[in-house]
């Protein structure tokens, strides 16, 4: 029975990474998206709404039959929620299935829907490839944020300390303080609150200027460190599978020339006991 | 016939490759676009500017001649639309033929000849090597586009839900939301909105760093892939190109050494009979 | 007793090294650190907040101890203060142990209670190599700053003889120049600055258009010129490590093939001299 | 006579790659600088001052002294205006040699002293070869800004034509509405333009949003494109310079394994005879 559940997944996943399907199902889902924004201000339902419920039901259904397929195909169910991306799927569907039309918590159940747009990752591989990419470089960039996250405290205690009889509402406290900064970071209005500042300590210009230089500089250095760290992994790989089919040509080669040595040698005992 | 046309055809495309002709050209076309633009506010003609208006109809003669001559070297019509540049050309040439000094659509017309400017990408090689670079990077820019419109998509439904009732102006739908974000996106004045909400819920700072972090988080890593996966592709064409002529110059030694090897037996073999 | 200490040396580098106490000691720190920021606001100590004290106190204790047992361990004392992380090290030590209650001087003490927090660059090995990295890199960025310098200071001096009348406060003399193009260069509120005087002077676009493209020309070349020159070191190094072995594989090849025609000139004279 | 002069332009030479020399020039120029931006508000004049003034003085001799000397080296004067680097000097030499007291025309006077900075970019090597590097770029970048200018340019006119009715001041031509253009791809409050147009035409958010994309989509591909562009010249350069090593030593181990047939087979001729 294992293996008819396996071929009915086969068939899911065929039909899955079928690029007409995949874009058919896209387009269901990127436009009942975009019609559930649109809902928050008109009440009506046409018939093409009407029609597009219809298909928003059976793209639900579809993602429901395949990952019970796909359950079932696993010999136990806890190997299924092995796979982080198993979890992710069943979390999405399991969402989009709590039914809507409830009056009482009809906020939450609107955000349900929203979050079924997420089955977007879940259909498209590239999509997949993204998010994966993007949580193998979460440990790479933490100890850049922990470096940041000390400069900031730094800096916003010293803030909080020297300006707070300034504004209060930008450097109350600490926390307030490192949201200011952050502020500060991007650019936005920084000036303003630089020149309300430099108004009682005029030298405070300092105070930001270091900041943004330390900071535009880590920042530099850490997309430098990270585009390097991930050409250096590149290029490791790309020795192992091609690099070493020169290195082991060039060794199969030597060995060659050495027989070719022993042979001549054995030759030349030949002649030479001969004459 | 179609030998004349394809020799008329080489004497136009070397003409429009020769530098003082491509400046010359390139010259009229942006003094004449901008004369355009100060024509908005000035209304007489001065000798200089009519000097100009007639260069400007030689070069749209020019255009046209050239094109013309293309499209009667191809044996068939339809052979000379396959190609998206003859097109591109196509409309523009056609575009700067409809007549100008038509009262009644002088905005239309007036945008027409805006478009003029145009013939600059279909004359400099340089150019339409750069729109063609453009037009590659679409289809990868496409899934990251498809990615930042999830998350665009999840936070605008999350804003128009929580602040609708505290700024209806930038929260008031989802795609009014959706716009205040990608404002957010740009830091344009993104700690007003912030504070307006902040007064409300007093946690609202966590919904725009979360959000400001995400997308620069994801811009950075797509700009990272962009890079590596042109990278990569260049130095595969590389390989292809010059580096297999040193695998290739690896293999003939190696053919070579094996020859020697057989020669070697034999005149072993020749020894060892005669001894 | 020398070995004595540095076998306690060892003891302690391998605990600093464990994961598990790197996560502990990390947490406390910055538990400690934004508790700190909290009590800015609020006076009463929960029971948490007093478990968290003896535990930083721990942590005091731990870092003291550590870098009197490195400090022991070393022949002469002038020997450890010879590597910067040692004398880094010194200091955080010995601020952190400066007592707090002294009621004269709470914002001194308080701001020494803040750099504290420094004491996690010291901790994580991770954070020493980003800190090692950006220290490397400052002479690197001297020449790209000294050339900035130049710029600014050319058009601050220009900006404070033209516009100074315009706004005193923006333009008065070319230190307070200097601040505002530094703004422009951060696109902060630029065009506001740009209106003001091109009241006065229609044509000044000219001076701010031509400085936002020299900075953004030069910080992006800066840029480019960084990744390359860490680039060709990593490559250069890799060439020593690995790249060597390639090159030195083929001259070892050619020596054989030459000992071979060696052998072969002998066997050849040999063959002759017979017949 | 020629000899001494290229004796002394050597000393000199050797004087100026002086590192302390070096180091004293540039603190002698750069303080300068900075008091003349002081001057603008105080006018008392301090013995440290003073002092100062002498050692500008002296500066400005050794770089007159210098440069007559590197001038009478050369054979004939033209030789000398050949180089791009002799003109740039010869030019800011003259302009500080202009007596400064002129009370007429003291702002004229100021300025050239202010353009006595650029002798920082004369004196220190790495900054003439970033200059350099500066100016190799630019014809790279021209055609990036070619096509800058034409969307520009496209969207201006557009832009100028729907909107001027609803702000004169930032569409009134297209002029002003490239300037308004540079300031929306600048991101400085591009939304209080947007909002402002969107009361009139709603749709105009398509308007600034295509223009933002394809603008930072181009700055994008632009800065890919010279990355690549700069890394692939040096990797052609540095297999000039020690690739060819691998590739020549190869065909040189070929030929060698060739000349070894040759032999073997006058071997296997002269065995063969004798059998």
């Amino acid at each position: 029975m294992s293996t008819t559940f396996e071929t009915w997944r086969d068939r899911f996943e065929r039909l899955r990474a079928h690029k007409a399907f995949e874009l058919t199902v896209i387009t269901i889902i990127v436009v009942s998206a975009l019609l559930i924004g649109a809902k928050t201000y008109e009440e009506e339902v046409s018939p093409f709404q009407q029609w597009l419920l219809v298909m928003d039901v059976a793209v639900t259904v579809f993602f429901l039959v395949e990952i019970l397929i796909r359950m079932a195909a696993e010999k136990r169910l806890r190997d299924f929620f092995r796979k982080g991306w198993n979890i992710f799927d069943f979390l999405i569907v399991t969402a989009s299935l709590i039914p809507l039309d409830d009056s009482e918590m009809v906020l939450l159940a609107r955000l349900l829907r929203i979050f079924r747009v997420l089955r977007l990752v879940s259909m498209i591989p590239e999509l997949r490839m993204l998010m994966a990419a993007l949580v193998k470089s979460i440990p790479r960039m933490g100890y850049v944020a922990l470096l940041m996250f000390i400069i900031f405290y730094i800096y916003a205690a010293l803030g909080s300390f020297l300006f707070a009889e300034v504004d209060d509402f930008l450097w109350g406290n600490i926390s307030i303080a490192m949201l200011t900064l952050f502020r500060i970071a991007t650019f936005e209005d920084w000036t303003d609150v630089m020149y309300a500042t430099q108004e009682v300590y005029a030298w405070s210009w300092i105070y930001y200027l270091t900041f943004i230089f330390l900071t535009a500089f880590i920042f530099l250095n850490m997309m430098i460190g990270i585009v390097l760290d991930v050409m250096q992994k590149e290029s490791v790989q790309m020795e192992i599978e091609s690099g070493k089919g020169e290195a082991a040509e060039l060794h199969g080669l030597r060995s060659d020339v050495r027989e070719l040595r022993d042979q001549l040698s054995r030759m030349e005992a030949l002649l030479e006991r001969r004459s």
